[in-house]
């Protein structure tokens, strides 16, 4: 998909493009968020904006100031549809001796504006993918640029009847889809997993979590199919109520149903 | 450090510069080499692009051919001197919906020479890296682009007195240095981890297993410290005795100056 619009900067200055030895290149050195653009305004904006610092404080460099984070965000909405979405990339900049970094250097910011999705299916068709992600708690829960787990566990189906692909770590327990946070309704309480090994603590899975009553813990698969109701959520596409994952059907749930609504509320872009 | 000079391509196409859209940058999809540039030739040249095709094809891409490569190479280094350290990051493209890929995107070449690498010490000080390595078969064994641990645990010190990191897996097992990778002499044989669940299977390890008697089997740090001998290696640098690592010594091993004999004699960039 191509950009509608985009820019590039150094510490606070303009950059014409980004060079071979830009690290977000190199060594995916750095971090990136996706946020919903709903009727000129970015949904979720200073979660999004507080998760890029401190995924950069995690990494050990300091993100551009808010207030120019805001402005630079202003400036591209300015001359781009009311409807969006707008990916930032945060990287810790060019140089370096390979992999110690240059303590000069000024992180690069690249904000790219892209149409907005398709509306989504009623309900999802999910699948389990083979790949595991590794545990690696000095990267999880934050969004960083080394995504080739992802990449690798959505190359694993091009059906387009399924949506999203389920991820499990090394000891087989859920964890998230390639592209969103998951949800299950076990004992009359959302469950979702700790993203303290893998995984990324996202800014709508924040949001559920401060809407409901959600409980951090280890997910089985064996718990998932038995659950009442399962949904995915992420910041581009709100809540979606998953239908299927493998034999198991799930139909619309009270609980699911009510907060959809309370989002729908909340937020109209998920409306 | 400044690029003395670069070329990108999008596939057998020169590319003016690379757009936010470039998945080498929004994920990490893609491989890189960095290789030795000596008297105008490229050590270990063939190894280098094979590994290239290799990597992509793990990743699920395909590699630009290899007369382009061999092409692109010829045309930079031609306007360059004859001793310097060339970088090639090869991605995936651009473009895709999320994760999943375009299946029609070209891949993306860079190509950059850097200054060549100051002479090393005569023998390396080691420490011990905090950080683990993430077992992630999918991934282990070739050059991608999503190097986080690697930034991570260089960044664990900043004493120049220091030239190297050790990295362990989650099990505690030595896997590698940040840059390079790790050879033990023991019981008259040398030894170097496996890499099938994480490190990288580095250019300067393979011309070892093929000019030396070489064992492929776990390596405890305990067993390291006790080796006769140990040394680095990559493709940059060529091989690295080590000298010290915590609070152990190596002398000059027979064994490691024949092995350092013989590069020099094969590649005299490492003389």
């Amino acid at each position: 998909m191509t950009a509608l619009a985009s820019r590039i900067y150094s510490g606070h200055a303009p950059l014409a493009a980004l060079g071979p030895g830009e690290r977000a290149l190199a060594y995916g050195d750095g971090l990136f968020t996706t946020a919903r653009v709903h009727a000129g305004r970015v949904v979720w904006r200073e979660a999004h904006l507080r998760r890029l610092q401190e995924g950069a404080a995690r990494l050990g460099f300091a993100a551009p100031d808010a207030g120019f984070l805001d402005a630079a965000i202003d400036e591209l909405l300015a001359a781009a549809p009311a409807d969006a979405v707008l990916k930032l990339i945060l990287g810790r900049g060019a140089g370096g001796r390979g992999y110690a970094p240059d303590p000069g250097a000024e992180p690069t910011l690249v904000l790219a504006l892209f149409p907005p999705p398709p509306p989504p299916p009623p309900a999802l068709a999910l699948r389990w993918c083979a790949l595991r992600l590794a545990a690696q708690p000095a990267l999880a829960g934050i969004k960083h640029l080394n995504r080739l787990e992802q990449v690798l566990a959505r190359a694993e189906w091009s059906a387009p009847g399924i949506h999203e692909g389920l991820l499990r770590d090394a000891a087989g327990d859920v964890i998230c889809a390639t592209a969103a946070n998951v949800f299950a309704r076990i004992d009359g309480r959302w469950r979702t997993p700790p993203v303290n090994a893998c995984g990324v603590a996202g800014i709508a899975r924040a949001w559920v979590r401060e809407n409901a009553d959600v409980e951090i813990a280890p997910l089985s698969p064996a718990a998932l199919e038995a659950a009442d109701a399962v949904f995915l959520c992420n910041a581009v596409r709100g809540i979606l109520p998953v239908g299927s994952l493998a034999g198991r059907r799930w139909t619309a749930h009270p609980a699911l149903l009510d907060l959809r609504r309370t989002l729908a509320r909340a937020e109209p872009a998920f409306a």
